[in-house]
């Protein structure tokens, strides 16, 4: 529909199957004709589940649905459809969820809190359980990437990615995949995303690890500063309850590495598919009073729209970045305060550096990849946020997103 | 430079001249060529000053400069330039004002505590004072149309707007005039408005009356979610040190129902001239916890990106107020939540309302002012809210702005 991301990827990673799962898709016409827009994964070995979600206080019905059952921990299958949220849709959206979970738990003959679900798409429209149901018997069998085409809306390329590793000799493999591309401020979680692995993990550790490495992967970027209704990551891996693993266990660690890196290259590549996204952009926030306070500071400068219009037209205005600092509500000394664009300082001491060279500002600006780092000297804290810039292109996807 | 808003008045009111203050202007030549870019308003007679100031943690100068010297209270001039916003400029910044202030207090032979400054524009530019004081000695006198446009920036039309009322008896006159256009997200002022009465009132009393009127209109307006370095709101009105007001007085009730009126036709007179908008938004918020409540849901909403494209587009994408409702992070019970667009209810009980007609709505989109009102049911606290769509025309004006 909408022209492809300049910043896609010109290839994606083949992925390794993963033993004990089966991926399906089913094109149900929810809203899209001619596409598959419904994922399945069959859990046929034991799998447990970690998830987190949005932190909207108007989530969708399948987020309130996920949110029940996750103390559960174990899951049977997962179900996932584009097209349509199934957000503030009331009893009717409930409604939905429970019969979908019943149509799901009489087929793989186990309980309703063993099916997972999440939608994403316009909200406000009721979602039409038999669509689902329909899917679940009437489906073909998929490889990653069909099953990451089939969850994308306004994404104008799939998102998956994948990590091998050895782990007490044994070979281990985490796949993902994410879609996103529009109303992205993730608070816990953006828009969905998926990650198995056929390592054994306890579900409590589970969970730890996933909060972790949301928080510096997709709880670090931002398209537009708008958080979704349905916002939902869902980590699956096999249950072995003989299983324990010391969490400062060296290989463990080293699957923690490559968790949270497969979870950051997902989160950017979802920015890199923000939409309308011309140019990637990487704020570093050095020497705040705290970690936080550097993270609200870089999510001021990624989510300022006049920031960001000015990296969409080229123009090196650091000025704006003074202003997004300076309206974060966190502790900064004007006077004290360095910007970096690239490598060329621009500002230092609060004041226009006196090697500033507009000439070389203005090539560096021309990269499709543009670095503000800011220093502001008080502390020790840092954070590091994405984001995308702003051009006329986000208005014309989204001033008639729903006809 | 830009077109000039679809929503600008088609005529400007015509106000009668304060007497003890005189208008004028000059063309200084800081940035912009072949106009006026120097507003000076002399208090021949004893005026006392208030004023609201940006809370951006990186401040103007000039905003430092008028803090400090707020206490005094009296005023002997003000003087304001377009074109350069003496902000992030360090050392020299404060160079420049103190130059400006001790200049100027020769001429006048007074204090540099009576000198009142503010400067708008471009960021992290050094200003040069020599220009402000060219201007002291080179300049004519103007009204307050001509007042109105020298400090203009990005603004495609002057604002000005007067109250006449009758106070004990006698014709009392307030006139007001500001700037705005982009970098509108008032956090207790927004860019630049200087407002004049021929009134006597007390210093601490136009200090409360001006913080009052200021968060009712000033601060209830959102064109970007961009706070200035340079807002700016003062308030000048004769002193007479043998006046004695009552608060509760029913005639300075009246004055101040007058000057709360004026400076939120003034702030409607900003959003109807943000970067770009083609429509006015207005958003009511009814039934929060508390009015402060009230008031950050009604922002999440008229704030959010997706919300304004998609009425800039002329789409009835309610859903999006509903996200916009759930990211403010301020108690909300989707499932009580009512929403109206101008008379048509789309959805209440957390779902879309059963009379919904979208031809209906679609007609009603097309209006230049959109009103959202949003029930939540759960308290008294409600607060009103303006803001403007989100266009191309935004990213245009933004993504060259300092070329």
């Amino acid at each position: 529909m909408h022209k492809i991301s300049p910043l896609a990827p010109k290839t994606f990673p083949s992925l390794k199957a993963i033993s004990g799962l089966e991926l399906k898709v089913a094109a149900s016409g929810i809203k899209y004709k001619q596409r598959s827009d419904v994922l399945i994964v069959d859990f046929i070995e034991d799998f447990h589940a970690a998830g987190v979600f949005t932190k909207s206080l108007c989530p969708s019905a399948p987020v309130d649905h996920c949110k029940t059952i996750l103390h559960k921990q174990l899951a049977k299958t997962l179900i996932v459809n584009s097209g349509n949220a199934n957000a503030f849709t009331g009893k009717q959206g409930k409604a939905t969820t429970d019969s979908v979970a019943k149509a799901l738990s009489e087929y793989h003959n186990c309980t309703t809190d063993m099916i997972y679900m999440a939608s994403t798409g316009v909200i406000g429209e009721p979602l039409d359980a038999d669509k689902l149901i329909y899917a679940r018997h009437n489906n073909q069998p998929a490889d990653w990437l069909e099953a990451a085409k089939a969850i994308m809306t306004t994404d104008t390329y799939p998102k998956l990615a994948t990590r091998e590793i050895i782990y007490k000799g044994q070979p281990v493999t985490i796949n993902a995949i994410a879609k996103g591309s529009g109303m992205i401020a993730p608070n816990m979680a953006t828009m969905l995303s998926f990650i198995f692995t056929d390592l054994s993990i306890p579900a409590p550790l589970m969970q730890q690890l996933l909060k972790e490495a949301v928080e510096v992967s997709f709880n670090s970027i931002s398209v537009d500063s708008d958080t979704s209704t349905s916002d939902t990551v869902l980590f699956f891996a096999k249950a072995n309850e003989a299983e324990y693993i010391d969490p400062s266990d060296t290989d463990f660690n080293q699957f923690k590495l490559a968790f949270t890196s497969l979870l950051q290259e997902l989160a950017l590549s979802i920015i890199k598919d923000g939409e309308g996204a011309t140019k990637l952009i990487k704020v570093k926030v050095n020497g705040a009073t705290t970690d936080l306070a550097a993270k609200k500071i870089a999510l001021s400068i990624v989510n300022s729209p006049l920031v960001k219009t000015a990296i969409a037209g080229e123009d090196a205005n650091w000025g704006r970045v003074v202003m997004a600092i300076g309206k974060a509500g966190q502790p900064a000394d004007r006077d004290l305060i360095a910007i970096y664009f690239g490598p060329y300082c621009v500002a230092k001491q609060g004041e226009r550096d006196i090697n500033y060279s507009e000439e070389a500002l203005s090539a560096y600006m021309k990269n499709s990849e543009i670095v503000i780092e800011v220093f502001l000297q008080l502390g020790d804290g840092s954070a590091t946020c994405y984001g995308c810039d702003l051009t006329a292109d986000y208005i014309t996807i989204n001033a008639g997103y729903r006809s």
